[in-house]
């Protein structure tokens, strides 16, 4: 469990989403590119004047034939051809530029593609168990039984024990129609058996609710396939609703593909205005102009520095082309496009390159830059504490980060510990003797692994409290603002 | 500056090696290979058998021509297939099999011929500054009037400042014959302009005094192209003197050449017993057979965890088959050896790759365990002090690294901090102001930058001095020990 950016809530619905998260920082043009020049050309092998020279090859294979001779270990020949494109692309020292074998492959379509086969349940590590945060909506899980707080303990016979939470949901995922045999444990002391039958599970990247005063909230979490479409419908659903302001909400989305926050982008910018611009490695610029409208309604946009990608493309825009407010803090800074090449490499591996910046509307490159609110709000400091470690006792005159976060959290439930630099004072005792007496501790001043857990459930539901989302709160400040202005 | 394993003065002296530190962590076998099946068979690029496929060239190829087509800059050729050999060797995960382009190659080949072409002073980076540390003795620097303590501020017209250490030594050494036309600091405030016409400096791997009562002491820093011929004249100097026990000291020492440690254990090792064993990918194992004598005098052999490869070949062959007694701290635990093929790669870049174990006498395999000492002994708590950020001034009630460093040199000064956890109480300030009072400073006792340089000198003193050296002490007592026994 770890608390960041924005609130727990929302970390623990995209708990499953997690194993992506590293690879979905991308923005990613799907399809048959619009630039000629670009994505033909390389489907050969055959090599003309772009292929290696005789004595490239001569060193390639020397090595390849080295390792295969005399290396300690006999090598894998795939891992080898693998490990030299790897290299290659590593050499240009992009980090958007990779290599994805079968599988890795597999998964990032999987990502894109907004669904994944499973059983359709978030669960989260806690304590080295797997414990379901929440069935998701009519999914197989909810459907055979399954409910918040069950702790899983085996999959068809495997133990849980002791993997990773990845580890773990690759256990309880499985091809559509698959059974998946679980023993949950549920207060009681025997395990109880449920079978489900595993399925395509939508993950759902857009969420909306309407606020007061008529102010609409969209949650965009990452731009995939069914993304636009989502968005498309929940915007005209909260218009429906006479909807007088609107908040879109991009933080730590961290992006996507081009076409979704294109298509959701075209109703906010005027027509004949440029949603995005790209540049090619020519310096060649290509711009996007919309055919859309504009909304009568101000637009706030909450931004942090896992807004990436695809959300900085959206914050850009919105911010340049329709007049919306930024709140937050700056973007995480991706300027680039990157194009997936799968057909040319012919044995279901992929390889995702960048080959052009986009640009704002405005021709701004924001890349290793980010994008700066037009209101910067941070949230409260106990959003980002971590979890205490619980090995030992915390007491008065100790020190090291432990401390530090407690004294965090303590100071988030008011609780004035006198200082927040990781050492233990005396008015740090005295504020774990409060938080003690309240919940009915001993009130010793010690941290012990009990009261740990205490303070962190306490602060675990101030994270989830929506009046604490201090940014959130600046934005419905700053359409209102802007609906009186009107 | 750093404190690490050894003492400072040894630290200095290899400040100008530093920078083949990392490569340096080998067990070369230069020259043909005494294995018939190793080392041949791999002399050409044509590819039989061992070479890539069609469907493997093709992969390789179509990843080469995407970037050179698709990506965003324009990529470099050779650094893309030097990329492609990096990426292959790294797929093996032996941190020991590394490619070298030319440029690294030559330093490594330098590196293992123990002399470099400069100008032969050894050079610290003190606050910005190239400081000299000292000349080397009868080296250009020397004989041009090079002294310790001056600040050598530009070279052929070009200024140090804000370069490191390593950028700084690059623009000071240069070929045999040509001119390094120095500005030096000394003191006043004029620079001096010296004249150092660079030439072959050797490198002293091997370091041997006679301490009290007939012990001699071995130093060997690396195991480099003369340090076996270095190692046997200096023991045969200290058995002249009627040297009566000996210790060897290969902590902090790398490793190197396998001949040259095979070759200094030779006299150690019992005519028919083996020196080292080694074991090839087929598990077939091959045993070095000294053809030398035992030693009538007592050896101790001192080892940490900086002690790696030719090191621990030699400790454990002194141990298990000459009965020397292991004084210090673990091993580092590197049991491959490697060998460079040059030829091979046609164009002066290397590939140093692993082919071997090897085992000690009795057949024990060390990699990733490391040797452990008979005598353990660590160095005191200072040694492993780091300077303190001098940034801001510490003073009672702050807490961080920075008051952990100075606590554990005040410990190290004989002045109670009272703790040493970081956390600056009354009475570390006592023992600022007891040391500020000794040393004609403002007793105040807080840690400005100058109490901060005064404490870390008087530290760097206690460290260089000997008495310091508990596991030297430790080797010295265990020898005088079995001395008196025989």
């Amino acid at each position: 469990m770890f608390w960041k950016g924005r609130n727990l809530y929302i970390l623990l619905a995209f708990i499953l989403l997690a194993m992506f998260a590293s690879s979905v920082l991308t923005l990613t043009i799907v399809g048959p590119l619009s630039f000629a020049e670009q994505g033909s050309g390389a489907s050969g092998g055959k090599s003309a004047a772009g292929g290696f020279t005789s004595q490239e090859l001569k060193k390639l294979s020397t090595t390849y034939e080295l390792i295969q001779s005399q290396y300690l270990q006999e090598a894998d020949r795939t891992k080898l051809v693998d490990g030299a494109i790897r290299g290659m692309l590593d050499s240009l020292n992009d980090p958007y530029t990779t290599y994805m074998d079968q599988k890795e492959a597999e998964q990032f379509n999987d990502m894109l593609s907004s669904s994944f086969q499973g059983i359709g349940a978030e669960v989260s590590l806690e304590e080295g168990k797997v414990k379901v945060v929440s069935p998701i909506k009519g999914s197989p899980a909810e459907r055979a039984g399954i409910r918040t707080n069950d702790i899983i303990v085996s999959v068809n016979g495997e133990k849980l024990d002791g993997l990773t939470l990845t580890e773990a949901v690759m256990k309880i995922r499985g091809a559509k129609g698959s059974q998946a045999k679980l023993q949950v444990m549920r207060g009681g002391a025997e395990p109880i058996d449920i079978v489900v039958v595993r399925d395509d599970i939508p993950i759902e990247t857009v969420h909306s609710e309407m606020l007061e005063d008529g102010i609409g909230k969209i949650e965009v979490r990452e731009f995939v396939q069914n993304t636009a479409k989502a968005f498309k419908e929940q915007l005209k659903a909260l218009e429906d609703q006479g909807m007088r302001g609107l908040i879109i909400d991009v933080r730590g989305d961290p992006g996507g593909m081009l076409q979704a926050v294109v298509e959701m982008l075209e109703p906010f910018v005027p027509s004949g205005k440029p949603i995005v611009q790209v540049e090619d490695r020519a310096g060649k610029r290509e711009q996007t102009i919309s055919k859309g409208a504009s909304k009568p309604y101000p637009i706030s946009v909450l931004i942090n520095n896992g807004s990436a990608s695809a959300s900085e493309i959206m914050a850009g825009a919105l911010q340049e082309a329709a007049g919306a407010k930024l709140v937050g803090e700056k973007t995480y800074g991706k300027g680039t496009v990157q194009v997936t090449y799968q057909q040319e490499m012919g044995d279901g591996s992929n390889i995702k390159m960048t080959v052009m910046k986009w640009l704002t509307p405005n021709g701004n490159w924001v890349h290793q830059k980010g994008i700066a609110p037009d209101l910067p709000v941070d949230q409260p400091a106990y959003f980002r504490a971590s979890p205490m470690s619980k090995k030992t006792t915390l007491k008065a005159d100790m020190l090291g980060d432990d401390v530090k976060n407690l004294q965090i959290m303590l100071e988030g439930l008011g609780l004035s510990p006198g200082r927040t630099d990781g050492y233990f004072s005396d008015k740090t005792a005295q504020a774990v003797k409060n938080f003690q007496t309240k919940s009915g501790l001993t009130a010793d001043g010690e941290v012990d692994a009990k009261t740990a857990q205490a303070i962190e459930d306490a602060i675990t539901k101030e994270i989830r409290d929506p009046k604490n989302d201090l940014q959130l709160k600046a934005a419905v400040d700053a359409v209102k603002k802007a609906i009186k202005l009107k």
